[in-house]
């Protein structure tokens, strides 16, 4: 059993679906599926596409073996089975590339295909692109709360040990500097960075009481004065004392990891210049998030780390798109009942802005339709090629071009865009279907 | 690489502690490590322990081996790199039974071993047991809010991927009957269920329009009659009259996935005793929580669907549990900064009930104090052993007595704390530590 198998990460109905699909022409039928969010979460401002690159790295995992057929076997008869056994995905994807920005109806992935052979995907595609981007737009916030100033992200504590890496991936496509999770480092490539924890002050702690020199001096011999000396295990004012005594004015940082953040750093920065370590830095973290960060910018801080409401989506932790049906056989199809409509037929999408760069519009058109009119903006295509054939466009855009088009896209954004304040999308989403 | 290889799945700081350590006699005190919650989150009245098998099970694959070795001897010395390639976890495990109650201070795992040897666990058990918690104090008050009646789990598509088989399973340990997520059932052995999605509807639309009666011939031919028919793609009167006329009163169910549940809940199980399909079951589904639920509880519903409140939390995505330094080498050690005090030495608990059954407190002390006095009440230990010299100590609790534990742990709160409001925890933690 290979646990990078992903053909099981799927929903029983879709395997109910194709196994009644094939007895039927429309297991075979041509269509379109395109994954949207209806609305952007909790008053968000914009949405920012990830997952992207990890989900066409999944799909060649997408496999039923010995011991995926085990499993679906109990339920289905055994002509599905065949079919599975043979399953290789073998459409077309097309889609926004990863770090772009999301409205509402954005056509973010669309996947063409025979009706089996994509709604089979359907679980896949939305878990890892709803996970993706909805810790890529809150890691967004924070990022543009923060200005200038690094972010390390350390939530992988504060979330499933797997989502931690994906986690640490998105945060990094927002455009934070490092990550605390080392399997991020290997499989994607993301920086990592850490230094100590309380428990390593306490371990020194000897017959005569807590040793916090001792701790110091054994982390310096260890990491360099260049290292982070986390000053708040006892007293902060006599830790800060401590970690200059110990490692000497070029002490890398110090780390206050509770307490009010912004009085601490004040008299933290106060003490550091006193004893001469006027380029130690100072790192804050505990419970941060965007309106956290930017109620710090007026304080000495110099670097942000930040947890649980990284990794949980900071109040939005699913992004909630959907993967609908909108095409058959080249006939536009929606749902029509109450408070889900859609809108049918395969789409694209182009993004107006003004000469000057700030955005206007998002507005998505028939794909086999006409390019909307620009009237006098700028329009950008918003879709690239991701998958024909069933193999990935070769060369893919990178983690770092993904960094690069969010830096760019948030400053596309009108001015309100970028506020913290729950309201409407930045721009407004324009729909040309007729 | 091995992908199910779980050492990375650790912080940077983890190995740059024991690095720092491992100069020194620290490295090798025999220290404790506990795992408690400061508090419940979200004036929640009652936690519920999930995960730990998990741990237990990832404890195994926490080795470095080649490729694990490979990326931290980037950033770490010889000596720490050659320990590493060494490093087995011999110590020993204590902890709260899956499927517990759990409330702020109760000691839900304690680690026993080295400093080196413990520290280098913080993020995995973290990791799992914030998260697989988290689900299950969700989907507890679901199951609480549903009475009787069965709930399926069908949120893997709004979290990570991997993230969606844990939530299944601790869904399952909090009392849902079944999931959607196939890895679930295969790997938990958690019961799967589905049938169909609107996209299997609307892929029967042809040149005169949709065609809802050929796609519910298509899934009673494939799934039989005992299926569930999706009514709400088109007109919903319309629908349960099609699924009627195709199925015959026989069908097994019908789902609305939209609308106002409990108005369409009350037409459509008229509908159908009109129809003669008085033994056919109405399944609602569409962004359910636990509210939701109990809003329902005098409409005519037999299943509930619930997918993103389970995965996510239900607005507390995290049970934010922490890992702490509590004794080294026999002496009690605690954090004493503000806001993030702890209690230093290492702790065993006893929960304490009325002869009813009904429970009291939770009763924290000393793991090496006498058991606390009982007042004429029963106190029950709640800490097993569960890795002794580093090997599971056989038999583990199966996910049945987690199921059974936990409809037992429900049953004997106060009325008031299975009540969904927000408030205290349902009994007081007391602290005997003198």
């Amino acid at each position: 059993m290979s646990i990078d198998n992903t053909a099981l990460l799927t929903d029983h109905y879709e395997l109910t679906m194709v196994a009644a699909a094939l007895r039927q022409p429309v297991a075979h039928r041509r269509c379109v599926f395109e994954v949207f969010a209806r609305r952007l979460p909790d008053g968000r401002r914009y949405g920012v596409v990830a997952g992207t690159g990890r989900l066409i790295d999944e799909l060649a995992h997408f496999r039923f073996g010995d011991d995926e057929i085990a499993v679906v076997e109990k339920f289905l008869d055994p002509d599905t089975v065949e079919w599975l056994r043979d399953y290789r995905f073998s459409g077309d994807i097309d889609g926004y590339r990863e770090g772009e920005l999301y409205f509402p109806g954005s056509p973010i992935l669309t996947v063409r295909a025979t009706f089996a052979e994509a709604v089979l995907l359907e679980t896949l595609v939305l878990s890892i692109l709803n996970h993706d981007s909805a810790i890529a737009s809150a890691a967004a916030r924070m990022v543009s709360a923060a200005g200038s100033r690094p972010i390390i992200e350390m939530g992988s504590r504060r979330t499933h040990e797997r989502a931690a890496v994906a986690s640490a991936r998105a945060a990094y496509i927002a455009g934070l500097s490092a990550t605390s999770n080392l399997e991020a480092n290997r499989r994607f490539g993301v920086p990592s960075a850490g230094t100590a924890a309380h428990a390593f002050t306490l371990g020194f702690t000897g017959p005569d009481g807590p040793d916090e020199k001792a701790a110091f001096a054994a982390q310096v011999e260890a990491l360099g004065v260049g290292t982070t000396l986390l000053v708040d295990t006892y007293d902060i004012t006599r830790g800060v004392q401590n970690a200059i005594e110990v490692a000497g004015t070029g002490l890398g940082a110090v780390r206050i990891d509770s307490g009010d953040l912004g009085v601490l750093a004040r008299k933290v920065r106060e003490q550091l210049d006193a004893l001469g370590a006027t380029k130690t830095k100072i790192v804050v973290s505990g419970d941060l998030d965007e309106y956290a960060i930017a109620s710090l910018r007026a304080e000495p801080v110099d670097i942000y780390g930040v947890g649980t409401s990284l990794v949980t989506g900071s109040g939005a932790p699913t992004a909630g798109m959907v993967y609908k049906l909108v095409e058959v056989d080249g006939m536009p199809v929606a749902k029509r009942s109450s408070h889900k409509e859609s809108r049918g037929g395969a789409k694209a999408a182009v993004r107006a802005a003004r000469s000057s760069g700030t955005i206007v519009e998002e507005i998505v058109y028939r794909a086999d339709g006409p390019r909307p009119d620009a009237d006098g903006l700028q329009l950008r295509d918003l879709q690239i090629p991701l998958v024909r054939g069933g193999e990935p466009v070769e060369p893919l855009p990178t983690l770092s071009d993904a960094r690069e088009r969010l830096a760019a896209g948030l400053v596309s954004l009108p001015w309100e865009g970028l506020g913290l304040s729950h309201g409407d999308p930045a721009v407004p989403t324009r729909y040309v279907l007729d």
